[in-house]
């Protein structure tokens, strides 16, 4: 028997209206006869909440690892009990399972755990008894039965995971969004929602800031061959298809652009020019699991230099503090930071068959007199910083001169 | 080293800032030497909140007992994380756990589980590490590892559990009131708290309204010899003792007088004179966990009966339910339900060695007009169940003729 895993986010879920109406959706493709696993977010804003509360009660909670997971977690599993009386309340058997009820090993690295083993017998032996299983999100267990959760957006990399697990015929996300656009639709009216990306293509757009499904959760069914496709809750858009290939390729092989205002750069100003020294301030980032992006090293000057790079907006003041410490003991001259940059990506399996694509980029963007801080490359991305007023003009700029919205993509 | 537990109620936790004090409040007495085991109920309303939203995905939700106990058992979770932050936050060494980490497990009857096991080794050795353990009330694990809650009240039994299980000094009950009151101070103005309860005193006091502990928890220290005391949160009234022998005794033996409008009397009227048809009615609800009290049948009518019996409000509908229909296969006339009653009790070792106590109570209640409906009397309890309107006037009579808020209570 097929098996689906589908997904809700917790825009999807927040009021008891909207839980009745995705379990009705849910009965009706069960009634095809399909084995489903759906993974569920916490609730509207209780993530957010949980954390107000963590904050009054703690001074920096997120240190507290073990006990602000502990804590995080408990939003998913009511979502997830919920979910399920929905459905029994439509005479649909369903269980609700914990991640580790569900079999959801990690490792111990409490707020950005990763899945590092799954048993799919317990969700298998209720899915032998024709129930439907609601797995909590975003969680874990780790060796010594301690609770962990995966961070923001874990959700997604839980229903990747359970897809690649148990062998799904596909995994389905279910958004407050009919798809991937081409750009963002609030800054570009023009933008439209796109058909089909590779797995590359949505990693790199989702790690650009296209918040639309987790860059690990493409990455997972990558390499399980999970197709995935994201879906507007209770909408019968067709939504987008993330597989292997692409089905189409639209001339200039660009499949849309991205601005990410939540990231912050920061700069170490006149390190010593000597090995080891990057690694002295990447190593620590790493381990704190803290992701970096476009590092820039200048040229020497009189022995010393300038590193610079990208962070989330939400790992910054961390990823300050370590690089502060770092940066004095190796007698670096200054540490910057700045968050009014944007990065302005272009994303597209055509990038690297197409050379002209990066100074077609630069230049369009010069065209509007926008200067660009930091640049980076990939097969098929192209980064930009750019100062933050920039942002929608780049946006839109880039979004006619590679004329996406047609082509490929479909009216939004 | 002593061990002590302390419980902290719903109310006690309700805001970050009363999460903070009793933080505070728990270093202080743990700067004392002593190791601690807390456990918490859920915050304030949140659980009345997830039976709300429970209701509103699903017509009955308790009849879904896995999911609406997977769903409660959040509350707790969320509060023992909170107080463990709000530990750390004071540089106090603390670990919350689940009930299921925390090694509580019971059978498989959802809603009003009872524990039948507990594995001290997971709490035993945080403590071993200096570490002040936070337990999540109202719940535990099944042997399959489903979540399982101990129904209303459920906390203090988790409580009660821990600090036999692991032989603690005392076990310590915050609440939002100084202790037991020899009458609801609300409706008795010169109601006193009392010093010292011996165990079934202040069982029978909890079995018959006054909402400071929940029996069972009491029933548990009793057969482990472990003394409770009840306090006021954040406060530093002495509290009341609930131990073996309470240390004084006053002159009529009766501890306090409680008055419980919670309750609904249901009748079965004309039901045949054989053998069996009580059992037929009670043996369901015994299975259902509904407690009953007062079973008063009438003599023999023309071969037909009555039997009626009090429930609690909140177990009234399911009962009702079973009744009507076992009512119905044994041929009874019909079945009454009356919720306009309130219950009327007198608590005291002394009842059993002072006969006279039940005249006088019966006479002190006729000389202000109040009629009763049913009588029971224990060795140390005499129930009267009256009409709902004339609750307060039976309480301040029954205060005034036996004189309590004197002798062994204090002065409130």
């Amino acid at each position: 028997m097929a098996l689906l895993v589908q997904k809700y986010g917790g825009s999807s879920l927040a009021t008891p209206r909207q839980i009745r109406e995705i379990a009705k959706q849910i009965a009706r493709a069960r009634s095809e006869g399909t084995q489903m696993v759906i993974v569920v977010s916490a609730r509207g804003d209780t993530t957010d909440d949980l954390i107000d509360l963590a904050r009054e009660v703690h001074p920096e909670p997120s240190q507290a690892g073990r006990e602000y997971d502990a804590l995080l977690a408990t939003g998913e599993k009511e979502s997830a009990a919920l979910l399920a009386l929905a459905l029994l309340a439509q005479g649909v058997a369903a269980i609700s399972m914990t991640g580790a009820q569900a079999g959801i090993q990690t490792d111990s690295v409490h707020r950005k755990a990763r899945i590092c083993g799954f048993d799919p017998a317990p969700i298998r032996r209720q899915l032998a008894q024709g129930k439907i299983v609601i797995v909590a999100g975003f969680q874990g267990v780790d060796r010594e039965g301690q609770i962990t959760t995966l961070g923001r957006g874990g959700s997604d990399i839980t229903a990747a995971a359970l897809a690649a697990g148990l062998g799904a015929e596909r995994c389905e996300f279910f958004k407050d969004v009919p798809g991937f656009h081409t750009a963002d639709p609030r800054h570009v009216p023009t933008a439209a929602v796109l058909k089909a990306l590779c797995y590359d293509e949505a990693m790199e757009l989702g790690s650009v800031g296209a918040q639309i499904i987790h860059p690990r959760a493409v990455e997972l069914a990558r390499r399980y061959r999970i197709p995935l496709l994201i879906r507007q809750t209770l909408s019968e858009a067709p939504g987008t298809w993330i597989q292997e290939v692409a089905p189409m390729e639209n001339i200039h092989g660009i499949r849309g652009v991205v601005a990410d205002t939540r990231v912050v750069k920061i700069s170490v100003i006149g390190v010593p020019d000597r090995p080891g020294v990057a690694a002295a301030l990447f190593v620590p980032l790493g381990q704190a699991r803290i992701k970096t992006d476009m590092i820039v090293q200048n040229i020497s000057h009189e022995g010393l230099s300038d590193i610079s790079f990208v962070v989330a907006q939400d790992e910054a003041q961390e990823a300050l503090a370590i690089i502060q410490e770092k940066a004095r003991s190796l007698g670096a001259v200054e540490v910057q930071f700045d968050p009014e940059i944007a990065r302005i990506s272009i994303v597209g399996g055509g990038i690297a068959s197409h050379p002209e694509i990066a100074g077609e980029m630069f230049a369009a963007l010069a065209s509007v007199g926008i200067n660009l801080e930091m640049i980076s490359t990939s097969e098929i991305k192209i980064s930009c910083i750019v100062r933050q007023e920039h942002a929608q003009k780049a946006l839109q700029i880039l979004h006619d001169r590679f004329e996406l919205g047609k082509g490929d993509a479909i009216e939004n």
